[in-house]
């Protein structure tokens, strides 16, 4: 049983803890979260303990009273593994806590690559995490190029891939933030960021990426092309794609034509906080024209990393191999968006 | 055991299937749905029997291969009630359909007043909705309006009400709906069709409505100022509210300071869909003058009506009491956003 800590509890965290909690071989210690709020009142009522920083917590009085089991030195040492959900650039603030108690820690795509000695994602480099203390798991949109780059790679090779981020301007509850009404080149310098990190994962493929962020919050899209080295039929990657869990091929006729019926779909589905764990790709999209394939993917911000924090605990803790890891948190989770009704 | 129809598993009826399934004293027999979609492949692999009309199902054909039981005249012989869920004036083109095989129905508040001999709110009229053989839930807005006016109206009297509504544009999938960048005065005409809605439950009550629609999907949200009978303290009003489980009082310090946080709370208490079965009725926004009481609510505009439909089939099929029915349904779905951790 691997006892799992979790350090911040905000839209990864919350998710993970869950996540973790419906693994088999692992078990939830406990939860750290700075302000005493809604949130944390139904993390310790789901039976989560709740632990808070030393230097105290915010809004510990007011409407919220919830019960504290301890400090979050005391949840990292009471630990086998930390997923630290802090927000971008805190988590390597703490990376002398977790090394102080020789506690594994899984970080998050926020925080720079050199956080830890690997980064991560479970169809990519799983080995290249087995055997460390710490990992990163890639940010959400990294972690869609990877899954489907991945598999396209090992069957027809990979040359290069360009491709446009359309970015979702904040999650549902972050109503402070734009664009209201507006496009946004974010950022204006090309490539944006995610060309580098993915190469922290998938080093030998060529990526030029350009993100944009619009007036929304439900999922990110991705208007992909993708220069082959073999010329391949468009059914062998739907074939190739198709064999994919956590790639789900959106096929016409089901009337899942936006985000938003996306995530209707994984909440008629009983899926908790209606998340979608999978890369959404409209199979109407796949278009091959000689050596390049261009399509369209939805990637849900707030859930598409969960099932690899999964697998880079085990890959951390144990010597899972990546596939064994993989069917297990896919098994437990119900990854497949048509396998997973509650 | 009431067998329960439910013909249109829209936003409406695929919450009130589900909600039905969770009554000890109730059971789908099936639900009727024109497009064999996402949608009714989710419900057939949640158990619920698929009908379809029988001019035949569009987008039949597909990438969703969904079995159907039979057709929606099938579907309502079968059952004691029906809850017609069709989109709004459909409803009430069925009720000869209803009648001719003597099946009892809760049509929705999308229909005209006249589609049924009475109009229903659990909390304020339920007995007069007894004895007859269908019943008319009235919206989202007007139920969220009689569940608060209905104890303060007990308590001190309710002389008049003035309520602003701010609307949602629509529901999250209906991508198609505006406005997009706008506040439109929805309708133009003074009062909106709001006033004489609440009188259909309340009659005593003068209203003043007016209504204005917003881009957004999440809530609905009232600024209401009640004329009093009898002056009362804010404490007395607090209790006065805080006594009913459909009226949830949200607190200062908790961080819910806005309709995305009221969501997220559902969704983080494992609610189905994430729904608020509750008015939200903001603690620091009570502000009383006189006689005039002042406040915020927010209203799901998808899930208020949930638990009303549930206790009309109960005023409809048996003789258990307003009281009692209210307790069955809160205590099966877990009403009070506090208590209803997954």
């Amino acid at each position: 049983m691997i006892h799992v800590g979790v350090n911040g509890y905000g839209t990864i965290g919350k998710r993970v803890a869950t996540a973790v909690d419906a693994q088999s071989d692992m078990a939830v210690v406990g939860v750290s979260k700075r302000s005493l709020d809604h949130e944390a009142a139904a993390a310790v009522d789901r039976g989560f303990k709740m632990y808070t920083p030393e230097t105290g917590a915010e809004n510990a009085t007011g409407g919220c009273d919830v019960p504290v089991t301890g400090n979050t030195e005391a949840l990292i040492a009471e630990s086998d593994v930390v997923v630290d959900a802090r927000p971008a650039g805190v988590g390597a603030a703490n990376a002398s806590t977790y090394t102080s108690t020789d506690t594994a820690v899984v970080f998050q795509g926020g925080e720079e690559s050199t956080v830890a000695p690997a980064s991560f994602c479970a169809r990519a480099n799983y080995e290249e995490t087995v055997g460390q203390r710490s990992t990163r798991v890639v940010s959400c949109n990294t972690t869609g190029l990877a899954r489907l780059l991945s598999p396209l790679n090992e069957q027809f090779g990979v040359e290069s891939v360009d491709c446009t981020l359309i970015r979702r301007g904040g999650d549902p509850t972050q109503s402070d933030r734009g664009p209201i009404n507006d496009i946004l080149p974010d950022p204006v310098t090309v490539p944006s960021h995610h060309a580098s990190d993915l190469q922290t994962v998938l080093p030998t493929i060529e990526v030029m990426s350009k993100g944009v962020t619009v007036p929304a919050t439900l999922m990110h899209l991705h208007s992909l092309t993708v220069r082959l080295e073999r010329a391949p039929r468009t059914d062998a990657v739907r074939t190739c794609l198709g064999d994919e869990r956590r790639v789900e091929l959106i096929t016409s006729g089901c009337g899942q034509d936006s985000c938003a019926d996306l995530r209707e779909s994984a909440h008629d589905r009983g899926r908790p906080r209606g998340d979608v764990w999978e890369n959404c790709v409209w199979s109407d999209s796949l278009s091959v024209d000689g050596r390049s394939l261009s399509l369209l993917q939805a990637i849900h911000q707030q859930a598409d990393v969960i099932p690899e924090n999964i697998d880079a605990i085990r890959a951390l803790a144990t010597d899972t191999d990546a596939e064994t890891s993989r069917q297990l948190t896919n098994d437990a989770l119900g990854v497949g968006l048509t396998s997973s009704v509650a």
